[in-house]
């Protein structure tokens, strides 16, 4: 029983009233965006079934999932011989039949597939919900984390794509946070393969161009010529990705080096009509087709999109895109989707960093009545349940303690007033309230009390 | 990969959008009365170390934990001979080093350890969580489950107990749900147990009487009977338990009774105050003292509480009570607590078998525009972006399907609004507005549109 020194699991985090204000902020203001746009919140179970979940995000992922062990005799099944091999890669499906969610888009097309018979199509769906990943925790990762997720599936159009990009628009409109959209597309990735001459090297090469913003054009050429891609393929694609211009510049050009690929050129046309009819609707942040964007995921199958901050250096802090064939792996193949994923510790960071929080989404108790004992207490009860009432958020300090003691509890709460009444307050039937900024002190009725504090 | 009928951990659930929109109403509710008491949120991992789970529940709950597998080589540290032995219970805490929250209480009290020099007391902490017990799932029963707490630890006043019954109050007057409050105290149990003569029998004796309610007087006595409880002191608790009438009856009478205990005194002068002063602030919900209540919990010191809806049959759909030294399992000793939980399932059961859910809180889209093609939709979206910015919950149907599928789409959506625009609507700049429930249309501007759907 007696453990001294209590700890949580490296790489998870406590978090306190503050965080927790500021953190209620970021997911309110998202919910209510994806709200806006007639999306609709689901959740999942933290555990999955390790049939589900295994095989899903490539050797690393099954490796990295927390896997729970089975309850009653665990051991049931295993043979002697197998226990004493200790294969724990093998052995840990036997022993497990259940692991944690690892991330919100194989749990959601589970969802889809076992629900399909009830579900309305297109449908659209938002999930906030912790996430576990036994990563290695470093700065900036951690072993649970939430992600922000919203997905519309059973649409092709890609109405879906222009209206996740107002979302975002209008998210970080919202937060304040001046942010550069980008925007690719997987077709015409394919398509400059196709057209150097290395359509079987798509993967190395999104890879590889994925991380130019990072280290820079040599060592993309570097990592280009180790995966095998040619020399003149190589040479071939330096003016594809080096292009600056408008998106409509980009975009003539490019089609001029895809006319020969049908994919290419349709991948062309798509981010052509999401650029248009996202600038007749017009958008706060500015949006640019990069060519070069890929998002190391190899499951996107059209748009590809990913968020920067402008004013603060951080990595994404939002990103998504189109793939086909969501529920494929469950059985219901032909399900094509779209989806974005808002980066929630990141985005908590900038608006830490750049001081953008709202003042009242951190408020917390707004009044305090101080205790001075039994009688003024009895006298303050029903001036708080008034309070509370008009909406106020309203303490009474529930022990007789010294006076210093309780001004203390306000400034640490930040709390914006405090009322005091004592023996000439209670013959006058008023109180005297104390505003804890400036120090002014009035002696008032309780509904010019209530007034006061509303006015605040 | 290709596992085609997917399925779900036994005990856990997946919550589509029209529940999801029923919890976040019943959560959203207790937040803000939560707040308006200076409640503040906090939030802790899912995962804990055994070490601060385990020999916290009992056996039983030791049992009961979920436990995470360590990642990998689990076997480390295990020899052979221990392999072969299979002892699961030992062997656990070997192959598992973390485990799955089973309550909100051990990882708040391990919180506040580890936060003491942070934390200003007295701390008000609200917490609204998921936890996971492997109990055999059954109808109501579920492996995954929210509970939704509030403490205050570091203060022993009784205008805490207070507070907590007005909170429990407010919470059901806003669900419009009529409810009986129950009050005892572990105090006055002990003080029975002290004047009938068996002090070292008290667990047994508030086990038994506890669940007087359930299976009646004859099956208590049994049980105290078995549980060697002497018959003399079975027939002097007769009268006690049995005793009708009102709380001050109810209170003036055990104050006699338990005239020669101190503890029992005391027991029935903290019932005092809290029902006098609660009288004096004024409740809208019955409030009775019951001598029999004492909820299993051991661990409770003093005031117990227990809620019931009287409206529709279901068990206790809140609890509580005070209980001393809460932090001293983490070698800090000495911090009195007291809090209530909010039984979440139990209450969205209610809610919906009396059908108390307001018309706004499981609201969905309110508007949708109608996909007629390319060009509709360039005209469309501009407008679509404008209800969205005057706050109304809009859709556009993404792809240009048959009217009557996105009609369906409407419907099985609730969703109260249809826009068409076709040439006649483009010509004259307007658009077709049907109200879903009357059937009725009209031909409007974009700002007559918007004032008509948020006039409903």
């Amino acid at each position: 029983m007696g453990n001294n020194k209590p700890s949580i699991p490296k790489g998870t985090r406590d978090f306190g009233p503050d965080e927790m204000a500021k953190r209620n902020y970021i997911f309110d203001t998202i919910k209510e965006v994806y709200a806006l746009y007639g999306f609709q919140q689901i959740e999942t179970p933290a555990m999955e079934t390790l049939r589900t979940l295994m095989g899903k995000y490539g050797e690393e992922g099954d490796r990295l999932l927390f896997k729970v062990l089975n309850s009653g005799d665990y051991f049931k099944g295993i043979t002697d011989e197998e226990l004493q091999e200790r294969n724990t890669l093998y052995l840990q499906t036997k022993l497990c039949e259940k692991g944690l969610r690892y991330d919100l888009t194989v749990p959601f097309a589970r969802y889809v597939v076992m629900h399909r018979e009830e579900l309305q199509m297109p449908f659209k769906r938002y999930q906030i919900q912790p996430v576990w990943r036994a990563d290695r925790p470093q700065k900036g990762r951690y072993r649970e984390f939430y992600q922000c997720d919203a997905d519309i599936v059973g649409s092709d159009s890609l109405l879906n794509e222009v209206e996740l990009m107002q979302i975002v628009d209008t998210v970080f409109q919202k937060f304040g946070v001046n942010v550069q959209i980008k925007i690719n597309n997987r077709k015409i990735l394919t398509g400059i393969a196709e057209v150097i001459g290395e359509s079987e090297k798509i993967i190395d090469i999104t890879v590889a161009i994925d991380k130019l913003d990072k280290i820079g054009i040599d060592n993309v050429n570097e990592e280009l010529r180790n995966a095998g891609i040619a020399e003149d393929a190589i040479a071939r694609l330096q003016p594809i990705i080096a292009f600056q211009g408008s998106n409509n510049e980009k975009l003539d050009t490019i089609a001029e080096v895809l006319k020969t690929s049908e994919t290419g050129l349709k991948g062309v046309e798509e981010s052509r009509f999401i650029l248009n009819t996202l600038q007749a609707v017009g958008l706060h942040n500015e949006i640019q087709l990069d060519l070069t964007l890929a998002r190391g995921l190899n499951y996107y199958t059209g748009a590809i999109f990913e968020v920067k901050a402008l004013d603060t250096p951080m990595g994404s802090i939002t990103g998504g895109g189109r793939y086909d064939n969501l529920t494929g792996i469950f059985g219901m193949p032909g399900l094509s989707g779209v989806g974005i994923s808002f980066g929630a510790d990141r985005i908590y960071d900038v608006l830490n960093t750049l001081d953008l929080y709202p003042k009242d989404a951190v408020a917390t108790t707004q009044l305090l009545f101080i205790n001075f004992g039994d009688k003024e207490t009895a006298y303050c009860m029903p001036l708080v349940a008034k309070a509370r009432a008009a909406g106020i958020r309203t303490e009474i300090y529930p022990d007789k303690a010294k006076m210093k003691k309780q001004m203390t509890y306000a400034n640490t709460k930040n709390i914006a007033y405090v009322a005091l009444a004592g023996d000439n307050e209670m013959a006058e039937g008023k109180v005297t309230l104390k505003n804890m900024a400036t120090g002014e002190q009035l002696l008032l009725t309780a509904d010019e009390l209530i007034e006061t504090v509303n006015k605040q």
